[in-house]
């Protein structure tokens, strides 16, 4: 399910967004400033961080008050009470818990740092939290492009993952809608008549990172448009790409 | 370090490479067959098993000597032994072994399923290895293509691992010469004036995914050219990629 050339486009000129704001319009906007329109195929990877502004996924400090099991969590590991007690609130267990970090399951099942809850291009003294169905709002976003264009379109909502044995962070699929979020190849033959046997690849993630490459950190270019890449189109769901934990050697 | 927007080709044409062949030599003439030149800032992504089969890095499963340790240990996981005596032969050690999974420490650091060591894309019978020096295979890659073309370009050397908490594997960067992997927003301020303090991307691993979106698993199509990413020149290593083991809250 792969061409041999595909184009990815930050889309410039996105304004700050605001609750409510349709995501979907706003990108169409963007396209058509560049002089460019939405082609069938096309996939747009937004960024975790404008769908919980529009979504009013964020919380003001001031109004957080920390428990007494979230006082005692941030002190043993230095950090702020009231981040962890919003940590604690958006997730369904804590994996690791030591040298000033915090591993969470989140309420969607993603295992990640600090229930992917941060600091980051958001006003001062607030706290974005992860969108509450991220599947659901990509489906959003893609609906919205559907009813201004005609055209059906993938969408991806892309977030900021660490991961264990690896340094540095890259954007991951946490919501998906339009695509099929991985690529399985067991049971195909190589070249050499070899039968692959646990190949799956995860192209919702790579597309996520991709994408990441034109958006950066500070550049406020907050959607990616990749073009030319044949996804297998149905009824996805970022779900599939949560290994349920009886399989994971790493979440006990 | 991000531009808005880039390309991403598969380089089709390559043929299948020998022991000793030159990978820069036929990256060159496929840019060529394909009426294109190499470009300043040019990023190659090599598949890593191109690079075990021009460096010899294959073993016939006739030639493997199965030791009473792997034999056991094939054993207790439903395993082949001399795969399992190969594996074990590459690694530093065994970070996890259940489940009919093995997930060692490779003697470069690395940490991934079977020591990277696999039956794909091989001819069969053969098991392929990972280069022993990946860093030093994408510096070869890099002075041939400036000994033909005067041309300082970046070459990644990827591979498809599997990942704790989520499902399917994306590619990653186990070799890279001319760029520094990581960069590091620690210390920038946001539009809003906030002080990002933990967000350190690996855009090596991103680039190398998005390599493996025009690359796949059955096209034959062993290299990517990605242009147009302002990557950070330098004299990076893949070990920046890989996390101490001190750090790791999940090797032990």
């Amino acid at each position: 399910m792969t061409d041999a050339r595909l184009t990815i486009l930050g889309l410039k000129g996105i304004p700050e967004v605001r609750s409510g704001d349709s995501i979907g319009e706003l990108i169409m906007e963007a396209l058509k400033n560049e002089d460019r329109s939405v082609e069938d195929n096309d996939i747009f990877i937004v960024t975790q961080k404008i769908i919980s502004k529009v979504e009013n996924r964020f919380r003001r400090i001031r109004d957080i008050i920390a428990s007494d099991k979230a006082k005692e969590l941030a002190k043993s590991l230095s950090r702020d009470a009231k981040h962890i007690q919003l940590i604690l609130e958006e997730s369904n267990r804590s994996i690791r818990a030591e040298n000033g970090i915090i591993i969470t399951e989140t309420i969607h099942g993603l295992v990640c740092a600090n229930s992917g809850i941060d600091q980051s291009n958001v006003e001062k003294g607030t706290f974005s939290l992860l969108p509450l169905d991220p599947d659901g709002s990509a489906g959003r976003i893609r609906r919205e492009i559907m009813k201004l264009t005609g055209t059906d379109v993938a969408v991806i909502i892309s977030d900021t993952f660490g991961r264990p044995f690896r340094e540095g962070q890259t954007n991951v699929a946490i919501g998906v809608s339009g695509l099929i979020p991985l690529e399985d190849y067991r049971g195909r033959r190589d070249k050499f008549g070899n039968i692959l046997s646990s190949t799956v690849i995860a192209t919702a993630d790579e597309l996520a990172a991709a994408g990441e490459l034109v958006c950066g950190k500070l550049e406020n270019i907050p959607v990616a448009l990749i073009r030319g890449y044949q996804y297998r189109r149905g009824d996805g769901s970022s779900k599939e790409l949560i290994m349920p934990p009886h399989k994971d050697l790493f979440r006990r």
